[in-house]
């Protein structure tokens, strides 16, 4: 048993815990994808909930994406949440919560010299009982915001 | 026994392992503070490595700072690198390889509406055997960039 929840982040404790399940994802630059996944959502007793994210390619089971980063609330009816991705694109957003959804909205994206464009990213986290859904709209390389990915998970 | 390191990290196998030890900071803004560090380079077998990082007070043993995020190689002697913090903020950054030493200068720093104004990061990162000691200097809420931060970790 780790320390008790921050007073400041007690009415998200329904996110808190790790969490697996699988998803798919689509764009139109790329292939069409699916992929299992595992996410570890985490406090040490401060006013914050950490994040780790790791997905795998459903068919081979080799290493696809991963992310990771910190949600931050402010006051008991919006967030904010900084996500650090492997594929040099670091994204800002503010966000809404609402009974057991977040929609987190990019404020800022940057990326790094080698990454691909990132313009906006939506986010929208679902939790319903022992099952975490979400969705991410993306407009990036030139492309207006749209679907992404969708996935369902499972309390572990 | 985890996946090869992908050829394109082979060269920064220093880097790669689960370090602790234990640092001191200060700033004009804040009281000077000593710590205890736990930090995780770890990678998937893709071309990237993943950093995880947590401090504990030196005195209280309490939850201190904590930041994660990835590193990329570009070609063999240059790198980016991507953090983020439960503090609100995002660090991009290039930098340079030099031997078993990085110094990884932001090209970008960008903080949630609640954060701490942060100006400019530069990280120094050596690896001596089985020691890595690294330096922080910061510009931060008005600030010139000067020292912030300086650890000693051993190999775990």
């Amino acid at each position: 048993m780790g320390p008790a929840l921050h007073a400041d982040i007690a009415h998200l404790s329904w996110l808190v815990g790790t969490w697996a399940g699988s998803g798919a994802g689509r764009y139109p630059t790329i292939d069409s994808f699916e992929y299992t996944e595992q996410v570890e959502i985490g406090h040490v007793g401060k006013p914050f909930l950490s994040y780790v994210q790791r997905t795998k390619d459903a068919q081979t089971g080799l290493p696809l994406h991963s992310e990771s980063g910190y949600l931050r609330p402010v006051g008991t009816n919006r967030i904010e949440l900084v996500i650090a991705q492997p594929s040099g694109i670091l994204e800002l957003h503010g966000g809404t919560v609402e009974g057991r959804s977040i929609h987190a909205r990019s404020e800022s994206v940057i990326v790094t010299p080698t990454a691909k464009q990132v313009a906006e990213v939506h986010r929208f986290v679902t939790v319903d009982g022992d099952r975490l859904s979400y969705r991410v709209e993306m407009a990036a390389v030139g492309l207006p915001l749209q679907h992404h990915l969708e996935a369902m998970l499972h309390r572990a």
